[in-house]
């Protein structure tokens, strides 16, 4: 077993065993959570610093984002593609560090929306400046392959179900 | 912001707010925490009834592979790529459900070996065969798309100083 690539190491014992079938996919699968865990560590680098965590950084963009800055909690579990309990318990924390505020609908109080204050406000741009220059501007590879890359991926998505729409 | 792809959807705002230098590496990235999250997802179905997360799985395969069926706790942690603590806890766990021993290496004193049990042994295989069945035999490309996609994360992952060698 080489040391060199631990990835194509493991592509190698697969093929031995006689996985040849399943070989190239579990070298995808590793290579894409291995390429999750990269991405992870430069992200909460960056983000640590402003008190964040990558989920709630989501939530405060895509709530400054919104016309309102504020948004119905169901809706960002189904634009963050994650469950409901996730979702509460980051705005929960969000709303500790008084970064989020949540409060019911007024036409239907059965909605609870999580609404940014003044201060998510001022943190979620300047947290999205320093991940914009850290890590989104340079991902690693050349543009045209981060295209390439993300093709592919939504390619992935989509085979698993997500609904895709390729950037433009 | 359209619903049908929250990646997409968010593109579209990078550049509509003026970051697209930074916007297509956005996509890039939040591409590959989703398709992680929905390899997770599967791969956690097919382990969960062995009792298994894909850390503690990874652990057994990678010591069943090995000629002694053991390996020093050290050596585990860079295969995986991951902190000493997580392989020490993930080992921790496998020895409580009697999957995995450790004792330390004869020769010298200070090193603390990860041994497969029979039980460990036998549950990996079944946990293999299931996982390759189940996830790495049909990931959700065309087998040429697989490899490309592969490659581009491989280049991904060299450019963020992972030691990389392609499947072949």
């Amino acid at each position: 077993m080489t040391d060199r690539d631990p990835i194509a190491a493991a592509h190698e014992q697969w093929v031995d065993h006689g996985w040849s079938d399943a070989a190239d996919g579990m070298a995808l699968i590793t290579s894409v959570t291995r390429a999750h865990q990269l991405f992870v560590e430069r992200i909460d680098e960056v983000l640590r610093p402003h008190g964040l965590t990558f989920a709630r950084y989501e939530i405060l963009r895509l709530l400054a984002f919104s016309r309102r800055r504020s948004m119905a909690m169901s809706r960002l579990g189904s634009l963050l593609q994650v469950h409901a309990t996730s979702v509460t318990s980051a705005v929960a924390r969000l709303e500790k560090q008084g970064l989020v505020e949540r409060r019911t609908q007024e036409s239907d109080r059965r909605v609870v929306l999580a609404s940014l204050t003044p201060a998510g406000e001022a943190l979620v741009e300047r947290a999205t400046a320093d991940l914009n220059d850290a890590v989104f501007a340079t991902p690693g590879l050349t543009p045209e392959r981060v295209r390439e890359a993300t093709e592919l991926l939504s390619a992935l998505r989509s085979a698993h179900g997500d609904a895709v729409a390729l950037p433009h």
